[in-house]
């Protein structure tokens, strides 16, 4: 069987299966970052690797500034999805030996814009050659509050799920220059304790699925109520991925406190409810058929 | 000018310029790991992060276990060079989408196989699509209590220069199949407090250099003296690089009672003594100009 057929999400796991647990993992894969600690210490570790990937993530002439940008931020995403706040970052680059200095030199401008621009301090550097396309990683470290952390996996049937923003049409530019919603995480995990968060990276349809299940739910959704960037169709909003956005899941009591308490600290970044969780016997996620961004099924 | 031209020493220096440093980073990129933590911790977080790539690090043929075995025991020899333990890995994998799953699962069971043997947590594994080469990226946490945290920077003129093993001829499988130092490197970090340690990646004729030049040292090498692995010149045991033995430098007066002592230890792994390290204004580093293995300059 080839990568392809099998899909991303049945492939990591396939591959975890067996793995060595580690002392003082509190979650290893699966969510979006690994926690490390021991239950009652008071702030966790977290630790985040992505890649991203000339002509997968990016077209081979985007400006190496905004790719830098977007490497670094995607991770940046993920810590705060966990509601964490990013610390410390490691860049691999390979890049073909006959690529410009000042290529490399741009891509580290957009990295260092984001490093300043969210607090992380690039602690390493490393270079290798690639035969063929540009190859970014980074590997973020993160720290969160035992009070303050969110995992996929927390929400419960009856939760109100919300997203920021506005999703779809990722492609016009947004997946360059998207700003990971750092604050609004950090302002949600400290005043309204969501039971689950993630940052939607591959759409609405394959992450939303992602966190149902992770909380061991079902759910339903409103397509109508999918906030969506200009021009965009629900399909659009729903499978484009790399919004970057964040979903959540909160109880219900505390929805209505929410929205105004939103609208008043973020007032230009909307906040909608789109649905909610279910217990799993209810609704079989009848939209759970639609897909979203898969690593080995689509390209950009 | 382009990346191969300038080399990686210069690029990676040129590149890091003017990054935010970040709190709490106590050695930033430059030495084999960053260090954070405040001075006065007990332990320090070490982090690493290295790549291998297909057709750079390994031959496209290779069996898949052995290059999952290289690419976390890569990381762990830099950790090792520290002094410190190997904790949690993420492992991101690029690989084209029609390679058959069975190979990734053989990958998989090389990086396995290491972090068992050596302690290490697998706790995140991402997956990517690639246009072209397998591309592999381990990032690595490790600790080091502050008392044993070698760094490549701290020789001091007088000292004696140590190698473990023998270098040469890594192509002919070693590259694949080494031990990293780790029980060495502690066994060394505990009891004899090294001034300055690194694993030998590049080749000791691109590595002595470093070592000795971030240390503010010259450095005298007796190229005789060298252990060579069967078969192999002076010139390819300076040169043919990815040896991952240890590289240090220590107090003079404490060599004779390591030499007897790592005897007892370590009966069958040889150390040898191969020169030492001089105030800067003594001998200009004759050997300086021969050269190891430089990512934009040399290909397998």
């Amino acid at each position: 069987m080839t990568l392809a057929a099998l899909g991303e999400d049945a492939l990591v796991a396939r591959l975890l299966r067996g793995l060595p647990p580690g002392a003082d993992v509190l979650a290893g894969p699966g969510d979006d970052c690994a926690i490390i600690g021991r239950p009652r210490d008071r702030r966790w570790l977290l630790l985040k690797t992505d890649c991203v990937i000339e002509s997968v993530h990016f077209p081979a002439d985007t400006d190496p500034r905004r790719v830098g940008w977007k490497a670094l931020c995607r991770a940046i995403s993920d810590v705060a999805a966990m509601g964490g706040e990013p610390r410390h970052a490691l860049i691999t680059v390979a890049v073909p030996g006959d690529r410009p200095v000042a290529w490399l030199e741009s891509l580290y401008a957009g990295l260092r814009k984001a490093a300043r621009r969210f607090g992380v301090g690039v602690v390493g550097g490393e270079t290798a050659r690639s035969p063929g396309a540009v190859f970014i990683n980074v590997a973020l470290t993160g720290e969160v509050e035992r009070t303050c952390c969110v995992r996929r996996s927390s929400g419960r049937a009856g939760d109100a799920l919300y997203v920021t923003g506005r999703l779809g049409g990722s492609l016009a530019g947004k997946h360059l220059d998207f700003t990971p919603r750092l604050a609004e995480a950090r302002w949600l995990a400290a005043n309204f304790r969501p039971h689950a968060m993630m940052d939607l990276s591959d759409g609405l349809a394959a992450d939303l699925p992602r966190l149902a299940a992770a909380s061991g739910c079902a759910f339903s959704l409103d397509p109508a109520a999918i906030p969506r960037t200009r021009g965009c169709s629900v399909e659009q909003a729903l499978g484009d991925g790399e919004d970057y956005e964040l979903l959540f899941a909160i109880g219900e009591r505390n929805a209505a406190p929410l929205e105004r308490a939103w609208q008043k600290a973020f007032p230009r970044l909307p906040l909608t409810c789109i649905g909610r969780l279910n217990p799993q016997s209810a609704i079989r996620n009848p939209q759970s058929r639609l897909r979203g961004f898969d690593h080995f099924r689509q390209t950009i």
